[in-house]
């Protein structure tokens, strides 16, 4: 079967980008002396985690508990949610999982971590919980220099039910790009990466110096991840403390964010869209506007740092030649439109591709992803982990 | 069962708001004398489209072949394409279709109409096929003023396998708003109405006056449609001529859009999504930020006209209390986060719900929304024609 065989839109997955991608990673880690727990929220997909497995990866990172039922089901045996999590149902589901693998997750307030108490010991079982920190990203997680994490760190260690099992950040701010003049997109990959590793070696020591219980270099959890900051990321430790693992996600695909960031290159964005010139015209100024069938409910709106417009034009479909000047300016429902200055080398029929600003928000609109070589497709990729239906009793499985 | 049994982040349609929502658009359509043939891109749910269908409505609109498929394989007899059909597997598809419903279908360049030619000509058949318009939106469809929509119409009357039925247009400038400092919301739509009538009716009365074979009033098909434009639509004729149809989508749940364009009210607003509230804390500059389990992937990053952050919360998820002040300024793809000058009324473990800015986009995340009648929960809606799978076999109904 040839990508010519494929209904538009689709997406498209080269087999060696994605494979030099998954090397690239596991080749940092090992660079580094930590663990890749990749997280999976980027393709939700059991074969791709099995590739990551048999090339070293140890562990699963997840959001959601439908990841976790999904990835457990097909046999992964240790699965941490990089996650606040709340309520009663999602721990009950959780403990279900606990008989089959190591499951861990994160708190970062007081009241999370009294109801998880309440829900692991209630049931006469003991949950592995990190304290989710925050480096600078503004999101969840207790801010890494403020009393609250300490306090909550003692808290944990005292609850029933929970062992305090680590700390853990998503260093978000890596998605930011540089915060002043006098920095380029590298320097800021660096600068995160850097304050990242020292914010929480500053945590760990600093609890250990309080007297926190359990805090002990080796057996406590350094867990850090972001795709672009991996880009700058070196293993500095403190007191016998360093960083124990990282959970990257989007760096199976990368996408035109990780581009802009300077974390990829083109040449290593390994998901396309696939879609079909469906129409051209001169506009009333005399460019030549085209319309694809992708649109909104396969691109998405997502922008990102560094990007323009809503994807990077690849003509034609079967080199992935880049279209430098074309822009993709406009999304509806199930259009894309842009302009090509000078005209577009392509017609009514014609096929071309688009590299996505954000691959994970593109990956979780559609149910199957084409695994190709070039124009040959190898195999359709399920989308296991996304759209799971609740009460008409269809798992999305 | 209730809502508060429903794992978080899902999506909720109020069975109220939404039969109000049905009887109000077919009372439009019956006051001004055209057939509501509603587009189903919004709901992509069959039992929805009959309930559509049980209240007056005249066929569907849909925009895809997938789409297509979904709701013939479900008894519907009636289905128009309002979109450009480009490519030989969906013209084979539209076929295989037509052997059980009435298939009609858009074409907008030459190229497109010579290619459906040869695919229905060829194939021994015939399709009914509308010229798309553009009455001033700017994507898709011939301007309505440019000598080459009367080119085409003649092309698609004279081709073998085609038989030009009618025009049709999407007024999507119905979603900008205001064009001048002196025109309000209501005003920006009563002049896309009126705009889009006239335009339409010119395209009609000029094709006839210039003899282009089939266009006669009666047979000939004008068929509109965008749910704001509806609120100023009147449905004013000329030298026989009216608007036949109108094709809103999205009015059967409505969105943080529609009530910025004045198109809807907040309690028009059937759709929410139900979330949990995971972590709570003040910021650095003392304001209280909230973190919710609904990020990108469900509500999309999606604007729209009027829209301010993400969608507009409700407290609590039960009586569905608007918070005036509170703020959604920023997604990630499973967190929400958001600010309430003052401090929030809800704590770690609630429930809020959110209007989403885009309720199309927003359903089509999902693999199934559920009917609620306050916190009661009525039924699981399969969002039916979301998501099918090609190569492996499954597909997504």
């Amino acid at each position: 079967m040839f990508i010519d065989d494929l209904p538009t839109p689709c997406l498209l997955i080269e087999r060696r980008r994605l494979e030099a991608n998954l090397a690239r990673m596991q080749a940092t880690a090992e660079a580094q002396g930590v663990a890749l727990r990749p997280h999976v929220k980027t393709h939700k997909s059991v074969r791709l985690a099995r590739w990551q497995r048999e090339r070293g990866a140890r562990g699963l990172t997840v959001a959601t508990v439908d990841e976790a039922e999904v990835f457990v089901a097909a046999g992964f045996e240790d699965v941490r949610l990089a996650y606040p999590v709340v309520g009663a149902e999602r721990h009950a589901r959780l403990q279900r999982l606990a008989d089959r693998a190591r499951i861990s997750f994160c708190v970062d307030t007081v009241a999370g971590a009294e109801a998880a108490s309440a829900a692991w010991a209630g049931a006469g079982r003991r949950a592995d919980v990190l304290v989710e920190i925050d480096v600078g990203h503004g999101r969840t997680g207790v801010p890494w220099h403020h009393a609250d994490a300490e306090v909550l760190a003692r808290r944990v260690a005292a609850l029933p039910g929970l062992c305090l099992a680590g700390i853990l950040t998503h260093e978000g701010q890596a998605y930011h790009g540089p915060v002043h003049d006098a920095e380029d997109e590298a320097g800021a990959l660096r600068r995160v990466a850097r304050e990242t590793v020292g914010r929480m070696l500053d945590v760990a020591v600093g609890w250990r110096a309080a007297g926190v219980p359990g805090v002990e270099p080796g057996a406590f959890a350094l867990s850090i991840g972001s795709t672009p900051s991996m880009a700058g990321f070196e293993n500095a430790g403190r007191d016998g403390f360093r960083i124990t693992e990282i959970r990257p996600g989007n760096y199976v695909f990368n996408d035109a964010t990780q581009v802009g960031l300077g974390s990829a290159r083109w040449a290593d964005c390994a998901l396309t869209v696939l879609a079909t010139v469906i129409s051209k015209r001169r506009d009333p100024t005399g460019r030549e506007r085209f319309f694809l069938d992708a649109g909104k409910k396969v691109l998405t709106a997502d922008g990102g740092y560094g990007t323009d417009g809503y994807g990077r034009l690849l003509y034609n479909a079967r080199t992935m030649t880049p279209l430098p000047h074309a822009r993709l300016t406009a999304l509806s429902e199930e259009h894309g439109w842009g302009v090509v200055p000078g005209g577009a080398p392509f017609d009514v029929g014609d096929r071309v591709r688009i590299v996505p600003n954000h691959a994970c928000v593109t990956v979780h609109t559609q149910d199957e992803v084409y695994l190709v070589d070039g124009d040959t497709v190898i195999e359709a990729l399920p989308v296991d982990a996304r759209g799971r239906r609740r009460i008409s009793g269809r798992g999305g499985e």
